[in-house]
């Protein structure tokens, strides 16, 4: 008998009709002759109402009151799954993360698993049980409740198929696979059926509606298949799985573009040994992400440095940068708001070339100016003008002839 | 230092603006120089949600996922209290029931507080917190979450006072007090400032909007005392406490006034040893609860039995009964639920003759006829017409002078 754990999203269960369709399909699968774990979002908004709730009553809510507060959206879920499984005639048993012995760091709001102790589970299952645990909460050692911030219910599932060694982790969400493009963007995108932990990693874009990255790291690291599925609808879904010789046939596996970065240039950096260094750590004490950075040396005694930020915490960055520019003794800050990041993915990359030329050349026949080029082993990025993403991709998208059925 | 024990309700915690209100209150009876442990109720009407909730995915919700799912609602409560708490710059810490050790049996949505390790708690007042519960709540000896039922809370805070030793409980709800008589029914009715546990009891009508009777008993049974308060409110309110030579002089503390009770009467019982019992054996056995039972036996070789119910038991109660008087070869059954019941209750008639005839005296100067009477110790309780309740409080209320200051 196969062990699956199954995760539910929270737009999956947003009401009792959602609850009970999710029961359906979890008892399907239990009797086709499977062993299940299956994990649970809040309902719906859950999370964010009691976030809401929270700000009415404190500005600045401690993490550890944040965290007794959220961890009941689940708890909700899983007790109602339960019900609308024994409904259907199998036997089902919710619990908490604390209860399922999730134990994590002391960092609450964003506590990473230390351990899982898997003998209550094991128990249930062992009895013919359907055992379903609320995501996205733990407990420390010292019994205190804690939640394991965006993402942290995928992060329970991936983590639970670690430990208990599934067959596989299938995460049911309201989209139905991970595209080749936005299908906003390209309507004829078609679904990817299978990517490498690497590949999705790299197209965070389009992996974002999906996953957080965190979780797809651990399923990287434990060689956990992780199949995106839509939780309403019987169609296949994108298996994400290692990096595989067949994958390395398809060039390209996507093509995702990014709205949310900023650039930042620093022009006439003294050319210096550690002026870099000491640029991004001052950055990194302020806690701003930095994704691409570009230096180019033009000058003979100087050089600019560019980089991009996320826009939200631009506003954070850019004194930040002010400063240290100062400080070295840089000559002018510029920022860019008005930029697009598009990002070209693929693992057969690495064993074809001519990639880049082809990306740049779909770029040129468009008439789209690239600002900034960055590169990995199975990625190409470019920044264009904010005005020119979506055509960009739709360019790259065509070229590499992603709409065909592959 | 004195160490109380605060509990507030849903209403005094139904909204932030409520929940800011009662921190407040917390922080100035700590800033008066006191511990505290504060155990809270689920926000306003959130239980009577999630049991509607529960409805929606399952008929018949297992017992054991009803308190998964309803023991969410008290944590919320206790994570915002927190926050709202150290928001005026006090150190709080919120528990749930099963983190501080509440031990119960495993009779799930209607659990028995068996044993609390305090442990955790005090060590929280010795670093100087105010310690916040969540009530109604507990966990058997295997972690299995449970909820004590109807009047949870109050037995938790009830519980806690008496393990941790505390001055007393304080009951903060959205009365403020217990009075002598239902204010809708008589304008004039005074509140208590003292009553006796056994009084309260016996008043089970007028304090039922208060406390539930099993948080009474437990108060009783310890020796805690028990002040009821209004949450919003500054004025005195009611304590409950054991009984005292004062008490005595206040020959009638109040008269209540119950209309949920219906009246069946099985005729021609035949009269031989064991027939009430397997009459009232019968019904225990269908779970119906009984009030009063007057047996008067008038005739050579029957005689009639006539009980009352509660009215939401009476469609089960009914066929119950029935069987057994068939069973018994009784000639007929017959029920009336037009009938209400007034109770007159005092310690002090313990030490004082005449009060019954008194009562009666007060009924029939109003015309009031009485179906049924019985007494205790320290109650007098008269069955009449459903139409007269109301009319035989009043009389009563002004026989025995109880809106006079005493």
């Amino acid at each position: 008998m196969a062990l699956i754990v199954q995760k539910y999203g929270g737009s999956s269960v947003a009401n009792a009709a959602r609850i009970k369709k999710v029961a359906k399909r979890i008892v399907q699968t239990k009797r086709q002759g499977n062993s299940l774990v299956v994990v649970v979002s809040a309902l719906g908004d859950t999370t964010d109402e009691l976030i809401a709730l929270a700000r009415q009553v404190s500005q600045n809510p401690n993490g550890r009151e944040m965290d007794m507060l959220l961890a009941t959206g689940e708890q909700v879920s899983v007790a109602l799954l339960a019900m609308a499984i024994h409904e259907r005639g199998e036997n089902a048993v919710s619990f908490t993360g604390p209860q399922v012995g999730i134990i994590t760091d002391r960092f609450h709001t964003k506590a990473r698993i230390l351990d899982i102790n898997t003998e209550r589970i094991q128990k249930a299952l062992r009895r013919g049980h359907i055992v379903i645990v609320a995501g996205f909460q733990g407990k420390t050692e010292t019994e205190e409740i804690t939640t394991l911030g965006r993402g942290g219910s995928d992060l329970t599932a991936v983590a639970l198929a670690k430990t208990l060694k599934a067959k596989c982790c299938e995460i049911y969400t309201d989209v139905d696979g991970i595209y080749r493009a936005d299908p906003r963007l390209v309507p004829e995108a078609r679904k990817m059926s299978v990517v490498s932990y690497d590949e999705i990693l790299e197209l965070a874009a389009l992996g974002a509606k999906v996953m957080h990255s965190r979780s797809i790291e651990v399923g990287k690291k434990y060689d956990v298949p992780i199949y995106v599925l839509h939780s309403q609808r019987n169609v296949p879904g994108t298996l994400i799985t290692k990096e595989n010789k067949k994958m390395e046939d398809t060039v390209v596996s996507g093509v995702a573009l990014a709205e949310d970065e900023a650039k930042i240039t620093i022009f006439h950096v003294p050319d210096k040994p550690g002026v870099a260094a000491k640029i991004f750590a001052e950055l990194a004490k302020a806690n701003i992400n930095i994704d691409m950075i570009i230096q180019n040396k033009t000058q003979t005694l100087a050089t600019d440095i560019s980089f991009t930020v996320f826009k939200n915490e631009l506003s954070r960055a850019l004194p930040a940068v002010r400063a240290v520019a100062k400080k070295i003794g840089a000559r002018q800050v510029s920022c860019d708001q008005n930029i697009d990041k598009v990002s070209v993915v693929g693992v057969g990359m690495k064993s074809h070339s001519g990639i880049a030329a082809k990306v740049f050349a779909a770029l040129a026949k468009k008439k789209i100016n690239i600002q900034m080029i960055s590169t990995s082993e199975i990625k190409i990025s470019c920044v264009v003008d904010g005005s020119k993403g979506k055509d960009a991709v739709r360019a790259i998208h065509r070229e590499f002839r992603l709409g065909k059925k592959n």
